[in-house]
């Protein structure tokens, strides 16, 4: 009894110490998620990842790439991109190619030069326009600074009388036409730079009929008040001159293979069949230069907002006043279009747990010069990201989903890198791809933050520029989201930095408006209450060098680095976080926004409403089925077991194909690579993103449409399909079965 | 010492035991997928879904759902598809629900009936064509039998000429034209069925100018060899004759919202806009009537291909002999078009474990009359496919996947209701689904089975068959597998049983060739090689009842239930199995195939391919590097981890995706709904389906081009795209990063 119960005691120690290891053994054991996954200490990662971004180490990537022009297509871009790649393999990226494609290049003729004449009645040239820039100092030595020209313009040497007509808006010529009686048919038009993309100012021109434009940079659109012109300031000289590309591709990419990547194998239209060409020369000068056409010209005197900043009294023409009648102006262009080869430079960091997620971080190298802004502080800002992830992965860290960063080149001929690579890889991209963060210029300004993204994105941007301090002298303490806050608050009603809608005119366009993933951008940027220039004043010309940067725009980098960490901390979230950090509640709050504005603008017209029966009940109530969709799915998202990988994965597919499900596969009228329904550039101008473009272009067809009911038949179509399209995606949020 | 040795020995036990414990206890827990995925006995589960499926329940199925005549937009079908809702409720799946659409149908006018007279020079009929097929036995007291017309042809009564060309394919109006001289721009041409698709022999009369086209059913075409006409046999009456609907939409759905789903919001074209409608009056009649306007018509006899069964000469005309020459044809067409409601019915079984994926088992429902055969012998086969699966969940199984059953309405209007489901979910497929399997018509013969797949189910299709009993008498032991190979193998060098294409012509279409879903059918078939007849003699007519099926096609029902359990056992299979069974290798081996015919086809223009340098190389270069893909995607499926959820997903995303890359988002030329690079009908007959539709139809045009170059710069420009098209799925087998 006694041995036998002493038997018993020691089988119950047994019993009990196994199943005491059994217990700690089952509760030892991770799940597989918890052990390759979440067990990482992502935000620890998150602050070094950020912390090690470095002003001056900023300052050297931009100091190396910017001492050669390295335009598209010139041997310097290539070597620019061999240094990129293998320094990105330096810092330690998993793998770096360089990827070429074969696309259509525009270059002025080195042996007969563009330029503008006046002419006497016997051809003789009496003023020519200048040839080149002043050189900056320093760069004396350098060769193969090109020009100022406008990339694809028709060859061809116009004469005929000059018309001004302010910016070239669709509404400047029709105030031309309308209002002064004047037109334009066979004139040879002069505009002023800003406010519109320059190919649309060329578009306007080539459909009033004019046979050449000539674009100048006016001190009232390119220089600040109190700003000496560089190199004593930032300000544009009046030599200076912006060069730039009068393309109208809407999206296509390289103009001969249109929704094809560039490939040797790639079928060619002939270059007279090209997308968006113009077939009017076309050439840009300086305000210096600009005087000279301006100064003698006849005709009305304009009203006072078609008058910029130079002392001449802006007469529109037709022709130069009585004294100076038998002139004429000539435009001399040379520049040819040449199938050339391009580079850019992609680089990977595998990801641990979905190899298969893609976070893109791309932006252009190549520049029309030096491209100490444009792009080159975009580029080196993407530099020192690279650095730092390398650095990370050193450490250990490795984001949960795959990181992509792009070099795209060519990208002043039209987004030609970014959308070529952009339609090699569609068919990844659309099943694969979770965000693309752009990376060109990361300054236009000294003042604050500036970011335009997709309504997903808001959120994540507060957060994150709450983790960021603010770069500005005295505000050491404070964070880049109050910093950025006091400086620009959205509006009345919302209490917040203010956020802007992507328009287009950098690479992010192929993979927002194109193929729908969720994309933003972040730069420094300029008050724009106060500071009424367009864009920077020495933009696209030959004075921006790295010393602009370092002496007017960011003196101690810090700016910059504030930009490196706000673009590269978006990366790292979208990259890392086991649920992708994207708002769908905040796409609901931007739709009911442009709901509401897009129906304002139609009001304009109530008695077209009226008599079309043109409604907007269907537009809001489809709104209103994605807020109450997008409210049920966040509430969702935080009650889901997070152990469970295919309910994490469910919902995270759910987050990310949210922005593919506003891309028609129609296409938005007449451009069939702008897909997004909810955001493209307006017809009218690509760089203004507008909300709800096709219901927004069939508004704006209306006035004065020669035939009024199929102008709003077309309206009411596009309400349409803006409703189906957000039904749709409200559907997308639902559960999914 | 001894005590000291006494505790270590102690201590050494507890630890051991603990050690065993922690040992066994994390060996034991499995982990979340194996607990809620794997451990489920798929396989049985398989066994008893398919024993479940019986022949006499098809019967009852069939039985009940051809009393009554259901035209798509007849109070009939609605009250179908309500007792299809609720019996698919009763059955047991999830959720089942009807979703209405308004889309454009046609109908013959109730009082004023189509014909085609034969009239003298005073306009008076001398011969009317008859009003209505003879009703068959048991049915004298049905309503609603609509006369046989041509859905969707224009009205108007033309009066000219009849003129015979054939089947009234491309090549036989061409042969008329340039062989035999004759054009038929203002007559009215009369061709025989067969061959190819309806809509396409009436584009064809429209693009030479005809002013209406009669069709009729010739017993060369219509008539098997020792067949009785029903009801003592399955051959057609003399007055039957073949109803359907003569559009060209080339898979655009709903003629006035192409694009987008016809709900009550959506912007509709005007009826005079639609897509596809023909503008020339259509009528089909029988062969008894198609006597009387052929015998008596003179003009040339044609080459013997161009006989067909009657006691005729087959004339080609214009016109009648001399005696008769006095006398024309008159077309009497008062079908009319009109919006109306038709209705789908989808039911759901949500996934246990990916509920965000989707295999959808769809069939149309709508009938020109009773449907016997087509299409319920299909949705018979799906009911009794859904009622065994309700069976399967009440024990307990529950499918990995969300499995969808939809009962399409107005497939015989042009695919409506199953395309405009599609356009409407276009987005939540895109991402989700896996396949979709067609379920029409179920029988068409009485030899063996017929599957028309896309190339990833090959292998699925013949795994499936071999575990499925053959249907015929004295094949007790054989598989379904060895029955069919036996019957039609697939070719000397291919010892399989014959797979074919997928071409056009039922619900299907938008899903694999406008949104890229892997797709297939299966149905039972004739004997090809001896049976020469187009489709089956009744079809589309008045005879397709519940009888003909009982007493001819299928006495024992043992046929529909074979194909019951090949599409079920699909359906299954695709929604059960931890890895998708989608074989990429064997779409490597058809691209392989595919890629060597169209290369012999351009060889028929040797000179040709040398002057313009056309060449298939980088084709067969790109179809090497999706072998290699697929070759190494398959060996890495093999190794992966099948405990790790996120590695099984990312490989079935590959698989699942890898038929959407073959989707060109810019569609085939001037056919924007057929996506499919691959797959996708000719554009000269739509049930034909060819592989590389782009290099094919291009191919085609260069035949008696006026701009030899142009046509073969198409050639290259199809070539590059297909180039682009399999390189890029390829890279979508690669590992993601």
């Amino acid at each position: 009894m006694k041995k036998d119960s002493g038997i018993i005691g020691w089988m119950a120690v047994v019993a009990a110490l196994f199943v005491l290891g059994f217990v700690i053994g089952w509760f030892a054991k991770p799940t597989y998620f918890n052990a390759a996954g979440e067990s990482m200490p992502s935000r620890k990662y998150l602050r070094e990842f950020l912390d090690e971004m470095k002003p001056d180490k900023i300052r050297e990537h931009l100091r190396k790439f910017t001492r050669l022009p390295h335009l598209a297509g010139t041997v310097e871009n290539l070597r620019y991109a061999e240094q990129i790649r293998d320094e990105w393999q330096e810092f330690g990226l998993d793998s770096v190619e360089i990827v070429p494609y074969r696309v259509l290049l525009s270059y002025p003729n080195k042996t007969q030069p563009n330029y503008i004449s006046i002419i006497d009645h016997h051809g003789k040239e009496l003023f020519n326009s200048s040839l080149a820039e002043a050189i900056p100092d320093g760069y004396e030595d350098v060769s193969n600074i090109v020009a100022p020209y406008s990339a694809f313009s028709a060859r061809g040497q116009p004469e005929g009388d000059l018309v001004y007509v302010n910016y070239g808006r669709t509404e400047d010529f029709s105030q031309l036409e309308r209002d002064m009686g004047i037109n334009v048919t066979g004139k040879i038009v002069i505009v002023r730079y800003g406010k519109i993309f320059r190919g649309n100012k060329v578009k306007n021109a080539m459909l009033t009929g004019a046979k050449g434009i000539i674009m100048f940079s006016d001190p009232a659109d390119y220089c600040a008040h109190g700003v000496r012109p560089y190199p004593d300031g930032w300000n544009l000289p009046g030599g200076g001159a912006q060069r730039g590309n009068v393309l109208n591709l809407n999206g296509a990419g390289d103009p001969l293979t249109p929704g094809y990547p560039a490939k040797d194998y790639t079928y060619r239209f002939r270059p007279e069949d090209g997308v968006g060409l113009p077939n009017i020369p076309v050439h840009p000068i300086g305000y210096h230069d600009a005087i000279h056409l301006l100064k003698n010209m006849g005709g009305q005197i304009p009203p006072n907002n078609w008058k910029g900043a130079l002392n001449v009294s802006y007469r529109v023409g037709p022709g130069f006043t009585n004294d100076f009648k038998s002139q004429k102006l000539r435009m001399n262009i040379h520049t040819y279009n040449q199938i050339t080869q391009i580079y850019n430079v992609i680089g990977w960091i595998r990801g641990a747990l979905e190899p298969d997620r893609y976070v893109i971080l791309g932006g252009h190298r190549d520049a029309w010069v030096f491209g100490g802004i444009d792009p080159m502080s975009g580029a080196a800002v993407t530099h020192e990201t690279v650095r730092s992830a390398g650095r990370m992965l050193r450490k250990g860290w490795r984001p949960r989903r795959t990181i992509i960063f792009a070099s795209w080149d060519a990208e002043e001929f039209g987004l030609l890198g970014s959308t070529e690579w952009a339609e090699e890889n569609a068919k990844l991209l659309q099943n694969r791809a979770v965000a693309y963060i752009n990376a060109d210029s990361a300054i236009e300004g000294m003042y604050t933050l500036r970011v335009d993204c997709t309504p997903s994105l808001h959120s994540l941007v507060y957060d994150l520029t709450k983790q960021i301090s603010s770069p500005e002298d005295g505000e050491q303490e404070d964070s880049l989201y109050s910093s950025w806050h006091k400086r620009d608050n959205w509006t009345n009603d919302r209490d917040a930095p203010r956020i802007n809608k992507l328009g287009s005119g950098s690479d992010f366009e192929a993979y927002f408006i194109r193929l729908g993933i969720a994309a933003g951008r972040a730069r420094y940027t300029k008050n724009k209450k106060t500071e009424r220039y367009s864009s920077y004043p020495v933009y696209h010309s030959v004075y921006e060098t790295f010393e602009i940067v370092e002496k007017f725009y960011d003196p101690d980098f810090k700016r910059l680095r504030a930009v490196a960490q706000v673009r590269g901390g978006l990366v790292f979230l979208l990259a890392d976080s086991q649920l992708l950090p994207l708002d769908v509640n905040q796409y609901a709050d931007s739709l009911r926004k442009y709901t509401g504005s897009i129906s304002q603008l139609a009001q304009r017209h109530p008695q077209e409403l009226n008599k079309f029966k043109v409604s907007f009940d269907s537009l809001f109530s489809a709104v209103e089925n994605f807020t109450l969709a997008s409210r049920d799915f966040m509430e969702r998202l935080h009650t889901i077991n997070r152990e469970d990988p295919l309910q994490v994965r469910t919902m995270n597919d759910q987050l990310m194909y949210l922005e593919r499900a506003f891309i028609d596969p129609l296409g938005l009228p007449g451009r069939p690579f702008y897909r997004h329904v909810i955001f493209a550039p307006s017809s009218h101008n690509k760089y203004a993103g507008e909300s709800f473009p096709g219901i927004y272009d069939a508004l704006f067809n209306t006035e004065n449409s020669p035939d009024p009911e199929s102008a709003w038949n077309e309206v009411k179509r596009q309400i349409s399909i803006a409703v189906f399209t957000v039904d749709a995606a409200a559907e997308t949020l639902l559960p999914p079965a």
